[in-house]
């Protein structure tokens, strides 16, 4: 047998991401045909990044993007927790950690604790790039349910305050821009609803 | 009426954008489940730019990244083309175009103008970043083929001279060494088939 080689390595850490394709979300694409999967969600977002990183403030936009490539890989484990759901933040939280130890752990050494550092910084939601980041990932789903005539909102029974509070202060916290464009659009959905 | 802003031409756009994920590849998933889509795909694929940059000569990963965000846009209109398929080429590329004219122009005339001129330079194929993009993309799917037991090679009857002429090439081209890892198992599969 010859050494596993540092390609080999990342060959690895590919494939298992391959899984993400599996994940299914709370919210609808579009079309409202099927539930959106993590995986496309992650291109989704990136291409939001691509496009709105103008609208952010100090923000590096290619950062930016590959934090939002690599921000949902711990659900292979971990799965998607909806936001709107009713959850235990801590029993979470230790499941995406070992999920996060487990899935960049098969990178070689230096390239894990790069794509480590990047969703740590996601997770914590303090830097620049990383609060514009967490505001996109909030940003996409409610243009979905717009889109879709309701998408998640209809099954989590949610209304204007519940939005407001769970969403839209986490727009308005890295990108208020995008708040100020969605809100009255939501306000009005959800008001006629 | 309000004028449209240039917020509101971006979200024309990035929503769009999202038919992408209703647009089918010849490929499975890994696990051969389904047919993988062209917006995981995408984000797939900027997946493997991230972590294979350091194989490609005189590559900028970030560039790579936004063209392969951005490179399977216009199959919304043009829908995918099989690689094993036969083809009118001049047709495909005819529609291709068509296709970048009206979704690229969704966008500000600034942005339009530089997604459109990186969609068109991983077209031509002749910069290192658009060589190494394209080989990413070649390099992707036998991957997957070989996860899931056959997957597009068995639809097509693809044997190894058909792989090496048809896909090996390209992938020899922008990343030698990422060609050197996959063809002997290519070689060995196909050999087996």
């Amino acid at each position: 047998m010859t050494q596993p080689t540092r390609l080999d390595a990342q060959m690895a850490f590919l494939m298992e991401a391959d899984r993400l394709k599996t994940i299914l979300r709370a919210t609808p694409i579009a079309d409202d045909s099927r539930r959106e999967n993590s995986a496309e969600h992650s291109w989704h977002l990136a291409l939001f990044a691509l496009v709105l990183g103008e609208h952010g403030a100090d923000v590096s936009t290619d950062r930016v993007i590959r934090m939002l490539l690599l921000h949902d890989l711990v659900e292979i484990d971990a799965g998607d927790v909806p936001i709107y759901g009713e959850v235990d933040t801590a029993a979470i939280e230790a499941r995406e950690q070992a999920a996060a130890d487990r899935i960049f752990g098969l990178l070689p050494a230096d390239q894990a604790a790069e794509f480590r550092a990047l969703w740590e910084e996601f997770e914590a939601n303090e830097t620049p790039d990383a609060r514009f980041a967490k505001s996109v990932d909030r940003f996409q789903p409610p243009n979905l349910n717009l889109a879709s005539g309701g998408g998640s909102w209809r099954d989590y029974a949610v209304d204007w305050p519940m939005f407001e509070a769970r969403v839209g202060r986490k727009i308005a916290r890295g990108a208020p821009t995008l708040w100020g464009w969605i809100a009255p659009k939501v306000r009005a959905f959800l008001s006629r609803a």
